[in-house]
C-alpha cells in the first residue's frame, strides 16, 4: 500500500497525485502541514517538504522527482504503451527538464510564493513568519507567472503533447 | 566528445565536473557566464542556468540531477563496482535524495546566494541587479549554512559514505 504525504494547494503534491491516478495506484493520502514541522515527518523527510510517498520495504521517498522515477522503475513496465517516461534517451531527457522546470523553477519563481503567501501563512502564527500575504512577494511571482505562461504556450504550440510528440 | 557549459564557481557544475571525472570521462569545458543570458546558450538551455551537458546525439541535457542520470543510463554500468547510482532501490532513493539536497535545498538556502552576491553580482551591470553584494542576503545564508553542516555531520558520523553504507 502507498501512502502520500501531501497537501491539497502544494504542485509538487497534485503533479504526484495526477502521476499516481495515471498508474491508476490505489494510495492512503495524509494532509500533511509543513509549517507545524511535525516529528514524524521530519524523520520521513528531514527537508520538510511535501511531497513524501511511503511504501513499506523501501526508504520514504521525498519529493517530485524522485517519486517519478521510483514509480517507473517499479511500476513503469506495466503501463506499457502509455508508460509516462519515455524509453529512448532524448525522451527522458525532455521529460526530465520539464519535470525540473514546473517542480523547480516555476515553483520558485511562482508558484511556491502563491501558495505560501496565499494559503500557508494564514495557518503560521504570526511571531513565525505567518500573516498577511506580502504584497512584494505576490506581485513579483505574477510578474513571473507572464513569462511561464508565454512558454507554456509555445510548447504547446510547436508539440502534440508537452514534452514531445507523444503523452508522457 | 562531452562538452559541458559550466562555471567554476557555480556548485551544480562542480557536482557534474566530479561525477564526469570519477566516470574518466573526457570534457570539453566552456566557461558559461549565465547573468550575459547569451542567445546561443538560452538554445541549449532556455532556463539559463548551468550546468548543461551537450553529447552529440542527444538533446542537451540541463541540470545536476538529469546529468547524473544520463550518465548512469549511458555509462553507469562501465563503472561496474564502481558504480556511482547504486543498483538497489532503496540506495536510488537516498542517492536522489542527497542529490536534491545539496543541488536544490542548499543550493537555495546557502550557495546560490553566495555565489550570486559574492561572484556573479561583481559583472552584472549595476542597472541590471549587479553591484555591491546584499549583506542582508549573505546573513541568511551564513545562518543557514549552520544547520546544513550540523546535518552534513551527522551524515557522516552516522554512516561510512555520505549516501550509506558504501559509495556513491
Amino acid at each position: 500500500m502507498l501512502t502520500l504525504f501531501h497537501h491539497p494547494i502544494c504542485p509538487q503534491s497534485r503533479f504526484v497525485r495526477l502521476a499516481l491516478e495515471e498508474y491508476g495506484l490505489p494510495v492512503r493520502l495524509v494532509e500533511e502541514h509543513v509549517w507545524e514541522r511535525r516529528q514524524e515527518f521530519l524523520a520521513l523527510n528531514p527537508a520538510g517538504t511535501t511531497p513524501v510517498l511511503v511504501e513499506e520495504g523501501a526508504p520514504p521517498i521525498p519529493g517530485a522527482a524522485a517519486i517519478a522515477e521510483y514509480l517507473d522503475e517499479t511500476r513503469g513496465a506495466d503501463l506499457e504503451n502509455n508508460r509516462l517516461m519515455p524509453q529512448d534517451l532524448g525522451g527522458r531527457i525532455e521529460v526530465r527538464r520539464l519535470m525540473s522546470w514546473f517542480n523547480e523553477k516555476f515553483a520558485e519563481e511562482v508558484s511556491n510564493a502563491l501558495v505560501m503567501e496565499r494559503v500557508y501563512k494564514r495557518y503560521i502564527p504570526a511571531g513565525n513568519g505567518g500573516g498577511s500575504p506580502d504584497t512584494e512577494t505576490l506581485r513579483a511571482a505574477k510578474s513571473n507567472i507572464r513569462y511561464h505562461l508565454d512558454y507554456i504556450g509555445w510548447l504547446i504550440r510547436s508539440r502534440d503533447w508537452l514534452a514531445g510528440a507523444s503523452r508522457t
